[in-house]
């Protein structure tokens, strides 16, 4: 295969964070265009990227016969038409995280991608950062033996503006889903039913919107190991990620990057750097990595190792989550 | 006061270990006699340290006009009564934890206590461990402002004897008791639900036993905060005691101590000591403080900061925590 | 300014890697000529990069009017050589060091750069380093105070092929030459003179080619502080290099980074990365860091950090280390 | 042999170290008798751990049939005199560092231990810190092959009264002289020249009186490895001992222990304890560990591994470097 031609479609911050990777960071690719609702932006970034094609609408990138995947990082109401779509159209797709809100929706963006045998991956980045791959493959190498405790701890720096809160379908569908994710990730293990509590500590606001922003859920996994996840919408020492998986043979244990390796020794204390601010300087690597997989897939004719089905089950997690929080008890994950 | 006289009830592994302290360690102190079933156990005690008194009756030691204070190292079910008796007559009592299994019996020691005015002290060691003493004294002082998470791991580094688990109380009175008691101790906080689940997944022994060996339990504050404990009752690392508190202006962190402080860079990776192997060589300098409290207590008629309702809702946590296991929903604790 | 026109001069390893970050990674560049005494090398980048010159004789790229400026990465022996011709085209030079082994060469360069007034920047990159720019930033801030001791370790995974040690100009003027600059950077001040001892304990071979492979340099500052570089062609564990500022008021301490932050606690010990493999790995931050300096300073028309005199000193300090070692007493750093 | 009976001459803040160590925390001695020519300091002492025996004159001790073996703690200048009176007494001896400041009366004491074959260690306590033990022997294991390099760094958290400065021996024999010997310790090999930098930067007092405060020290050990020691009398941040040993297969490295193991994720920074104070916090265990071989050594007639030749080596490498600073040359160490 020559180069893959590659659309962009939606082109707010993550979009141009894939759209450089594209452009600068990965062999292989043309991004030979991009679309975006604010034809502006669309404009914009083409302008800065040398990208032939600016559209308004995307359809125009999937009646390209030159395209031959697109990346979608619209809106999330809009994933799931637009994965249809390209489906039909014959398109890879790589689409960010969650597919939609909707289960119906989600499946049937599913079926358009098992229908017309193009690739879909969905952009749970984390599992390509290289500290959490590292403790995934240590568990697979069995280095802690059979796992017995999975602990996750998420916490943002700072919450998002209430008018997204209103709309990101709560903490646990636009937060914790990515904790699922890991927490699935990391075991090659389903989870069979899950506990959530939290409340509204951080910002009365958020409560006010009707969402918490504070959340621990307990999960049981189908292998008899207990996991254990909590979330805050606010960390002031910026951007917490940290996994531990304790096994009948040890215990891997991922802590924060930091931005440098100074210490300084001072007559008070010994102080060094806090982690890395958030997601885009945390997740660098692996937004680079998991759009390399992306490329790699269609070039070689594999299947990326984050589907659908992922898209999906993050999701029903987070339902569970929020079924949960309501009744105060475990709630089954159904498939 | 001249020195206060003590005499140590019961000199297994803990009560050897006070008695050592007692003698060696802490000033204004006369280590005046001792007490086992085990005539011959309190003989080669006393002979080793030089203790005038040897005796196979504890009651001798309590009719004794010359001994001020009586720390109980015996056996759980003997605590209550002997707490009682030498409450009538009128020693002060340092008892190690729980204080009974019965909440009756407890009750029954509390008031006897109270009836007399002696100074009670439970043997919750681990706040006097220099960590987590720095890290509530840092909740104290506001650093991590309003609390909002608690994550307590706890993980011995192996089982005890199956004919010990058969009397233990089960994990949630015998091992998370100390979890429970941290929890309350870091925020300075009654902890008013609790969820558990837990499986058995070290041995299944301990599951024909009727207990179970890895357990989580999801904690509501009065505060609002929320928390997580974990245990197993084998971590092939050894002793693995760490806590978390994160709140609105920061997060406290506690590690393991490790026997040195030796890094190896190899060929192949770095390598650094695992964690201190179990609870006498991690909390050596916390049984020590624990007991220059209760001296102290004595020596300048103050109440001891871990008393007969510390040692009570320590243990109505471990019940609230076993049904809950059962009723797979949250429990109240109920005072 | 528009683009900066820009053209590579010598085309392995590292001219490669600048390529790289000129093509992809910086803003307001082109990347517009490369050469290389191997054409096909030449040919081979160009094509990869989509360069659309690709020549055998760098003359060609000085005498194009539409290139702004080269970087030049061909071997030591030709660097004082092109300096001096593409200062008299009037491209702005960005070079490799050491600028040339002959202090000689080096002035002639120096002065041609001097008389037609273009930009010389020379590629000590680890000053561009996130961990050492922070540390040399507190020491101006003032943070440790007043500086008393510097400690410099620099070790790397392994010794050069024996025929790159024949024509090096010895570990001094090839190894210790970027801790030279460091030294110097990290205060901000001169080191007058320096005492050198060591020899060969890694391979005998190295010894053969006239050269040692394990030394310590002691280093007198201007200022009155003391310092001390320690270095090794080979650290079994990987790419060694921290460093220590000691002073009135405090320490800074710069440790290594490595490839993740995962943490192994087993049965036997505590199991982390080992650094980063090598410079090409470590210093990644640092090479983009440099190239995007000497853009913004063309573009911007500054001086750029690190001048022909930072490359001259270095090299001054390395024939002083030399002299040293043969004397086996201090000598001075004669400006 | 039953209990060793022991006294302690010169009852100073070391004198009441050891005394304590022998009364409370080693078995099978006991501690019979104490001396200090400020009788006052001695019957304090002894009433304090009820000791029998306290005397102002230390020959009573010797003379006293029922004393196995001395500690000798008084000032520097009786050391000597008392170690050749001990061993004519028939006394095992147990000498604080120095054993003199002067060769000559060095000899004649280790001449007087071997004609009466009493035993006689020395007390360079920093061999018996677990830490640098545990380096050590992972150096006689092998684990980092071939010693190539050694790093001693060792700086204490604030500078003696300019009194003792002046009788101290300066900062080669006075405090130098523990890095001394653990460059011997760390690699069981003699160091046969050396070369000494360094001056007055923390207060010119200290100048005044005649040394220095901050120094460097190069050595070269009789197997070809290669070593620098620096030192500072005042590191703001507490007692700073760190070392390093880096070799064919591996590098050893040893950290500063701290008091707690808490972490502050703060808004502005990570935040760690400093290391321990000073050596009294920093060595406990090794001061009791050297007590204990002692002990042992008289129990079970072994030889002290820290012996005459040890104490009178130190002293020889602490002239050396007088020596080397002032000539600005390397300077053998002649045994």
């Amino acid at each position: 295969m020559e180069k893959v031609n590659i659309g962009v479609i939606g082109v707010g911050r993550i979009g141009r964070l894939h759209a450089c990777n594209l452009k600068y960071q990965i062999p292989g690719v043309k991004l030979a265009a991009v679309a975006d609702i604010f034809e502006k932006s669309a404009r914009e970034v083409a302008s800065q990227l040398e990208i032939p094609i600016a559209e308004k609408d995307y359809r125009i990138l999937l009646e390209n016969k030159d395209i031959d995947a697109v990346v979608i990082c619209s809106s999330t109401d809009t994933h799931a038409q637009i994965i249809s779509e390209a489906a039909e159209a014959g398109k890879h797709i790589f689409c960010e995280k969650p597919i939609a809100l909707e289960l119906g929706k989600i499946d049937q963006a599913i079926t358009a991608v098992k229908k017309t045998g193009v690739k879909l991956q969905v952009g749970f980045n984390r599992r390509f950062d290289p500290s959490f791959k590292k403790a995934k493959d240590l568990v697979v190498k069995g280095t802690i033996g059979i796992p017995h405790l999975v602990r996750i701890t998420s916490r943002d720096p700072e919450p998002p503006p209430i008018s997204y809160v209103k709309v990101s379908g709560g903490i646990f569908l636009d937060m914790m889903i990515h904790d699922f994710d890991m927490a699935r990730f990391l075991l090659g293990q389903e989870v069979v039913e899950l506990m959530a509590v939290g409340s509204c500590l951080v910002d009365p606001a958020i409560g006010e919107a009707g969402d918490i922003d504070t959340a621990i859920v307990t999960l049981k996994y189908e292998g008899g190991a207990w996991g254990t996840i909590d979330n805050s919408r606010k960390a002031v020492y910026g951007y917490d990620q940290r996994i531990e998986i304790f096994g009948s043979e040890g215990c891997v244990i991922v802590g924060n990057p930091k931005p440098t390796e100074v210490i300084i020794n001072s007559a008070k204390d010994t102080i060094s750097d806090k982690p890395l601010y958030f997601f885009i300087e945390r997740y660098q690597n692996a937004y680079l990595a998991e759009m390399e997989e992306f490329i790699n897939c269609i070039r070689e004719d594999k299947k990326p190792s984050v589907g659908g089905l992922d898209g999906k089950i993050s999701v029903q997690m987070g339902y569970a989550a929020k079924e949960s929080l309501t009744k105060g008890s475990f709630v089954k994950i159904t498939e």
